[in-house]
């Protein structure tokens, strides 16, 4: 646990406003999904969209309220174990596979805790704590936010398993952005990655150092759902010399022939979204690419995915790059891995990112998912290399 | 499919009230469920209460609105594929292990669905139909009762793997019968066995057939909890030769140690049921096993199941034989298997219930859950030998 | 244990010989082969020939020689685990589908371990001994009998999953019958089932008891090659109203399009046998069938597959009816069970046959690739419903 | 296919002489085991030892002979397939967990194979060849040798299967070498990254480059067995928080509480190697560690495992480190990818490396089982984490 500081300080400007509009964006997320929707789990890797309204809520009453609330009660003692994710430390918790049988609480009664706990948290946040208190509540936001980008993934994989093609939100589609594909050039040199200054960021991000990058060239956008037709009827689903051979296994022996969201009905290719089923649209970018599609693509295509080093600090030195942020998460080749002098955080909390460092690989930017003031250039997502139901797209490299 | 009669009947006498008792018994059953309950599925081999609702809709829809109706119009054309449960002949079927993924249709789309079915069903039971007709709405009433029993069943597992011990019924429970065990004695000889007269039955009672006994005898109650605890305490579950070779396998990879729905808490063992978690009833019947388990514990108790061939006979032979009905399904030692002479009716019908005979056992009698009105000494249950979800308990012979 | 009886009595006239004659004849079986042929496994179900060789020498040292030999010592103690195959009541067994990791002890000590204990059985045989014991040996070679045949079906396993088709004896096939298929018509009545008189037989061929026959009618001759390709060639694999549920979901789970060992070669149909890889003969029998297989090949005909009752009483009371013995094991419809007043034997040779009585069904008659002498009318066979290894076949009954 | 070039060259000093003693390494380390140790497959991950030795000599009869062989015939033109381990390229393979069902061709004519081909290329090395050839019969040599190591690693795996615990060779041990672990300090800087020269590596070490690491320590040798039961007694397996989440599933759903050659005899630890089975000795180094334990053992050591550029630049700059070669291969924390700039070479043996580049981690030296000469301090092997039957050990790094 962290130690309590022994002096008190108000919340810094802005908190209180900031907590009640995140919390209020998760309920907002959720508007469109009918309880039903909500409570269903659609494979293992997802959970229920009311385990996500629940399991935030419960990060607050667990590590802020429950400490620096006077004669804290649980809001109902069986929620901590029902709603820990993975934190050991912290007690027994409910299996992740099964998160998709708990009809009961109901999710009325979900939106109740949540509402009981923000409650209580806007009273808390009235009130001096110690400073501790305040980097909790941010990481508790935080937390939220990513979890809100899982709403939206886990509900879209879910309703992509229903042949009735339901709408979530008929305005949502990343930006489209064909024309030749440039190349920008960066020099070799050593780069500084890392979080630096008082702004927040993951501990995954720390601590800043050096890594010295040969020369490299980045693609100017992502690659379009038009060029990875290309690739497929260029048989890239059917040429091994394309692939990993981990990949190549997996789309033979799971009949992969084409990103998850397609559909070709008739003669027309079709995506399904957020927005439902429609035609593919040749220059938006591809989508719910698996970590072995994106390298084959770019092995096809006589290039690379980049480093995480080589994103950040082209990031970093051309932030007019197009297509960053806000459009897809990037694939890169760099396994998920610690920093050079990166040590987790002590207790429950230190097991947030840390112990999850092993055949992952990391994505840089972020998707048209990823809440607004969520991402920037030192982030680092990540997830395994089968993974195709996150916002994940393709950044070519040379 | 089966072939229109050249002339028209009206529906015979109290069908069209049987038929609005029935479909209202059903919703009845889905009341204390929320929406959220009824679209969950626990496991593949249960069904979410949701699509027996739809299922059961399907099959009046399907076999006679779409049939005999003037100006058929599917309520919505897709339900044809999605709660086709396993009539190839019917076209496409939605696979069985994503039934809990259809969380659209909503709950209440499906209830209008049951309603408007219902409706144009009491207009078509006011016409005159080929006696064809009405005997597919008796087939279909009969089906929905099965189903009416696969609610409780499903519905059940679905509460039991929650943590919170959810109440379906508080005042659910099954008889209880204790006292000393006698054993009924019958004669050799031959045995009139499977269905006779007109009365409605399943195709699998039938022919009518013989079937040679030699004498046997039979226990004039079920296997009450107390005794079978006797097993388990007696390391029922830890001695080999109290089983199939194929059982002793299946509790060692599971790590079954005792039936389904018991749990030990602290010093006391409890049974989980629909009234909720209660201490364990001495004198009730042990619910919940495995042929497997109903096998082990007759060789430890020095007796065997019976054959369904003895069961039947002696439920003829002596209907006054307590807990026959209404209390729990009886294993028997024999397969499931086609009488001698039997053929499948023609068509999609013809799916009911030959396909199913092989590797799977017979159960004889009626459950707590089994609709009134349902069972006969002809009927023939049956489950796989692992199945332990269905209200199954243990009447001995020898 | 069984008792030792209070008198001795020399061996029956011809035992001495036939052990003799029985165990050259599992040495003449494993010549063919090699010392990697006999030392591996080629699935779970299968055992290497070695093991077989020392499995069979293990059960007379350790239910006879153990018991009656004076001053007993073990060839090996490791062989006593090594070597036991289910007899949970003897001890420790080795893991069944480990057996083809035991390339120690190596093929010539096996050999050494079967010259050894034969030399003291023949020592033994000229003793008096108590009555149990010659029944024991009786038992012995049974059941070295029966794994003379495992021997065959497992060889020819391993064989056939080796892309250069060895042979293993070149003269090796089934007798081929053509002609017309005849329907030998038998009346309704009681038959006694089960083994009579002092001969050898399987408990589970006890106790004779009485079933109830209908009317029926049996195959001639079994189904050949030229009729099961009628089947494959009418769609037969891709019809599903042929199969039963199990089945069908078993072959589209595995692409099963033919039986086992049928193989298409240019536009030739061929089988792979003892005697290698052969144009497939029209006449011969149709072999390596699973239950599923069989059934669906039935119902396609218009028949069905014959009860194990049906077919006992036949072979009794028509001895003349071609093929019964000595071609291939015949699908019966019967699963396996125990007979009315059927009691396994005490202790661990009452593991014998009893505990497999559940979701396998009987196989009547006897194959090629079984021994001289050891089949006989009563004799139960059985297999679960998926097993193509085996010499199985089919003859229909209506 | 490498460009066959326009002029000729003899073979280079030497490679005549080393071709034949490589060659007779391999016959030598198969000698202490029977043709039935040679045939088996312990597990799919590992092959057969004559699968190994055919293999080797496919791979000079497929790229060499077969390319610059005047009037090339195959030895057999089956083995084309069933030696073919992964190159898409060449044609079909046979399944790689399948290797253990070719009991033919017998171990005597696979050490025919040998000979065939070795007579065949000693003829070839005493002629004139374009320069590729002889480059690609030092990478055939080169490979020979990796499998060299994999002959001892599959066949102690197979052997220690066995619990008749059989011995290898009784000589066979890891240097043992206990004494205060010393920390070893490396200044922060640019490290060339790389093979340079013009002698043998493989197309994974290059291009060389440059890497910036940050100042680290490097422990002066391994991590002992003392040390690691330390470990385990200290509650280390049952411990989360020292483990990566992925590990703790590992460990918990295959029940691993230990080394996978450790047992627990009685109140003693022994190990199982090449020298069958021995006390376990204090000083000699753990072997025999998934990615997973290596890892845990770390953190629960406060240290953690380099990274392979660490390794490197250490064992270029301090040679005289302990324990760098030859004794166990040490698990880094980097993840296989290419070096920047790295392109795999056309053709088929551009498949040698680049395809595994994804979900492996990099383990750097070489341990008791690689043969002299074929290491060297930038060579990078690699294996997915959770393998342990390879001689794998920790080296810790701060």
């Amino acid at each position: 646990m962290l130690e309590r500081s022994d002096f008190l300080i108000a919340a810094p400007a802005g908190l209180a406003a900031r907590f009640a509009a995140v919390r209020a964006h998760s309920a907002r997320l959720a508007a469109p999904l009918s309880a039903e929707d909500c409570a269903v789990q659609s494979m293992p890797d997802a959970s229920p969209v009311k385990w996500h309204l629940a399991h935030t809520t419960w990060f607050f009453e667990t590590f802020i309220l429950e400490r620096f609330e006077p004669s804290f009660r649980a809001f109902n003692e069986a929620f901590r174990v029902l709603y820990n994710s993975y934190y050991n430390a912290v007690g027994d918790k409910f299996p992740r596979p099964e998160r998709g049988l708990l009809t009961r609480p109901p999710h009325h009664e979900v939106l109740a805790y949540r509402r009981d706990v923000d409650a209580r948290m806007a009273g808390l946040l009235q009130r001096a704590l110690p400073p501790d208190a305040w980097a909790l509540v941010e990481l508790g936001l935080q937390h939220e936010q990513q979890h809100q980008e899982l709403i939206l993934t886990d509900a879209l994989h879910l309703l992509s398993r229903n042949p009735l093609y339901p709408i979530y939100d008929p305005k949502a589609a990343p930006e489209a952005r064909g024309g030749e594909l440039e190349w920008v050039a960066f020099d070799a040199g050593i780069a500084q990655i890392g979080h630096e200054g008082a702004a927040f960021c993951f501990d995954n991000e720390t601590p800043r150092h050096r890594q010295f990058l040969e020369p490299f060239e980045l693609a100017s956008r992502l690659v379009t759902n038009a060029e990875y037709l290309a690739f497929i009827e260029d048989d890239g689903y059917r040429t091994p010399s394309f692939w990993l051979s981990e990949g190549w296994a997996l789309i033979n022996n799971h009949a992969i022939t084409q990103p998850l969201y397609w559909h070709r009905l008739g003669d027309a290719w079709h995506t399904f979204g957020l927005r439902g089923l429609a035609p593919l649209a040749p220059e938006a970018p591809v989508l719910h690419l698996s970590y072995f599609e994106a390298n084959a693509y770019a092995t096809w295509a006589g290039a690379r995915l980049p480093t995480e080093f080589e994103w950040e600090h082209a990031a970093i030195a051309r932030p007019d790059l197009p297509q960053l942020f806000g459009t897809a998460w990037q694939w890169t080749s760099s396994s998920y891995a610690p920093y050079p002098g990166f040590r987790a955080q002590e207790g429950a909390i230190g097991e947030y990112n840390g112990k999850f460092m092993v055949n992952q690989y990391v994505l840089r930017g972020s998707s048209l998912a990823t809440p607004e003031g969520h991402a920037r250039p030192t982030y680092r997502n990540f997830f395994p290399t089968y993974a195709r139901w996150q916002f994940t797209g393709v950044r070519l490299a040379k």
